[in-house]
């Protein structure tokens, strides 16, 4: 009889791995904030000594969710600037705006906000790019979330930092001080191959091989920055990226919803991630980005909600589904992209992004007890034929019962342990109050 | 001093009529089963003697959605086949599951099941087409709600009538018998231009002009479809409406996916609506309806969920969200569908599809007290610029706290008060047992 920290006893357990599998009569045991084991609910209690013991007769557990691609300081900016096309939309608001507050106490306050909104949605591990990421990266592991950080560089000034060599000096430093934190890791975040140059490109490139770092970026996300990318260098951002050497499997491309063949089949080859952002990608009216194609290549597709300031939030469930069934219309094809592939982008793929595989996003012993428990027994999912199906086409957020990363609970019968909710709800109407002031 | 029954006091009103209209400070008072006055809170007391006074602090009073096409019963489904093509879907899984199980009692319980569901999630209105119409206008009535209900007809027999002629005759005399209850009104439902023969519609033509009823009808849901009609009949299925004259303000055309320019000046000169199912339209890989563009036409555009055995969920605020977000990428402006105009296709413009447009769908004096309160105060709705794009943009109908039909409360601080929510569980879970234990 081995005593360890948790035990849950669920009444279906999706793991992701294998994809599509759904285990009934099955509980699963946590310690040293690592999953230990799958096993039967009867012999479960025979072979463990539980110091906390969990039944969710009407839930499924599954795997935390993994936000492949967010900025989450502009959660202070949600559904302030709305129904406009991109290029107004950053250059009349978004910019202004964030040139005017973007501070340590603007990120720390939005990021928390975005913490809270993350928990209580069922994602266990995000992948942030923002000024002052070390407001955030602290923000966020003091919540208990998981986060990549990403290490933001762009060729113009912030209050953050003045030029791509300051950018890229504070990232490193920063990393050097935060990366033995279990629930931290790091990426460089060069914002896109129209906002940074190709020496500054080439010089991440060489840090990221030195320091084995992924690199998360902006890659094709609409028809007009390729064209006048194409004016401007004489070939597509993609084809920039190639020649640089950076098209490898440390590379998350976000949004990419113009590809032809033959660069779906070089990103197959190289290894590079995609970050889909389906609903982002509609909402900016930005394209469509071919999944079901890039899927059936080979290429890993990651999902991320992007910031709640062009999508309205941080909603991953809202994304699986948006995801599943724009991917069908996308390729003309019912049967693309079901429920459990869906499910396989918001989680395991998620992390494999990351660089985070084999450490988050399945529910396997010797992983992280990053777990997420989904309650399916209300009117709304009911009849139930299939946990899967019903988690990705007929659910909401708001089901997220309970939420564990690394074994720790952030989130009980719906209540934040690690932040509060009223302090985060006076400093949201702080800055709504400065911001429509100012406006 | 007048003795009223109900006054509301919300944070916001968005009465839907004029458009974009966000009202502060307003209390709504309800009499008789009708909207009798929107006036300043601080006056309301003064001025009415209300039976029953509600403060919600937090919430923003909307009319009641308006589910502008369903199959309710079908709820019975949900789930039970997925991500299959079309064809495959209807002709190996739907049909022989309903030629095997629908009955009085199957649509019964869908129904109310569906009933729960519409109330939980804010809808006040459907408007719906099954077989069994008798025992779902009774099941819809009792709950509460207000209803569309389709005299269904379809050149195939069917547990419910046997030829275009009985389905014909069952409805009229179900219209007779129940037309005189102010929650119910009917149309007719001729299943499609390519499950219901000329004939048949050029009947159901002439009796809709005498009783001066609508006809609700799916009319290019895919490409295909409409390809196999030409080969059969030498035009297109809208063609084939026009010839007949079925093209007018009494019609319901649901889902065109497939329009030219030609034929959407057509709707616009006709009159007809069309109602828009954007969720069901890309599960099942239709099609893009051209949403900005039927608008801008002067086109009536509704929303619709679809039944959820394709849809997966009777959900007007992700549709709605979906088709503001869908309008954007198809049309490939940001621009376009905005927030508020999302709002009046869930609202208004399904009421007057229905032809009920001077009877509900939005709170405007006079017209039924058909009202819903969504609750804003939480952390996924902050910080709030403008209700109406956290609304659209960011809500989920879990936020509906509650709804009146008729000045008549069904839900109230998210509880049923005309539906069993433990009998309805146990029926879903009664069907399921059947219909999983028989495939």
């Amino acid at each position: 009889m081995q005593t360890i920290d948790t035990l849950i006893f669920p009444r279906w357990i999706v793991p992701v791995e294998p994809e599509g599998t759904v285990l009934e009569g099955i509980a699963l045991a946590i310690d040293q904030g690592r999953i230990l084991d799958l096993l039967p609910a009867d012999v479960a209690p025979l072979r463990y000594a539980a110091r906390q013991s969990l039944q969710l007769p009407t839930h499924c557990l599954l795997p935390g969710l993994v936000n492949a691609h967010t900025h989450l300081a502009m959660n202070l900016l949600r559904g302030f600037a709305d129904d406009l096309p991109l290029m107004r939309w950053l250059q009349e608001h978004i910019w202004p705006t964030e040139a005017r507050w973007v501070s340590e106490s603007f990120v720390h306050d939005g990021t928390q906000l975005a913490a809270a909104e993350l928990i209580r949605g069922g994602v266990t591990c995000v992948n942030d790019m923002y000024f002052f990421p070390d407001v955030s990266a602290r923000a966020l592991a003091a919540a208990g979330l998981r986060a990549s950080i990403g290490m933001i560089v762009i060729e113009f000034p912030s209050a953050w930092a003045t030029d791509a060599e300051d950018y890229l000096a504070k990232g490193l430093v920063l990393r050097e001080s935060l990366r033995h934190d279990p629930l931290l890791s790091f990426c460089f975040a060069p914002h896109a191959p129209y906002t940074v140059s190709a020496a500054t490109l080439t010089r991440i490139r060489a840090l990221a091989d030195e320091l084995d770092a992924p690199i998360h970026m902006h890659v094709h996300e609409t028809a007009g920055e390729i064209t006048q990318f194409e004016q401007a260098h004489g070939c597509r951002p993609l084809q920039q990226l190639d020649r640089l050497g950076l098209l490898s499997p440390a590379l998350m491309a976000v949004h990419m919803t113009q590809l032809d063949d033959a660069e779906i089949a070089r990103l197959a080859d190289t290894g590079v991630s995609v970050v889909h952002c389906p609903e982002s990608n509609l909402k900016l009216a930005s394209g469509f980005c071919p999944t079901a194609r890039l899927d059936a290549a080979g290429v890993n597709v990651a999902l991320g909600t992007d910031g709640a300031a062009s999508n309205n939030d941080l909603d991953m469930f809202s994304e699986m589904r948006s995801a599943a069934l724009l991917a069908k219309a996308v390729a003309n094809d019912a049967s693309a992209v079901p429920a459990h592939q869906a499910l396989r982008m918001a989680t395991l793929n998620g992390a494999r992004a990351i660089g985070l595989g084999a450490q988050t996003g399945s529910l396997v012993p010797g992983k992280w007890a990053d777990v997420i428990a989904v309650d399916l027994g209300d009117l709304e999912s009911q009849p139930l034929f299939n946990p899967i199906s019903q988690i990705v086409y007929a659910s909401g957020r708001h089901q997220v019962s309970d939420v564990w990363v690394g074994g720790r609970q952030l989130l009980r019968h719906r209540e934040l342990t690690t932040l509060d909710r009223e302090m985060l709800l006076a400093r949201a109407e702080h800055w709504r109050t400065q911001i429509a002031t100012a406006h």
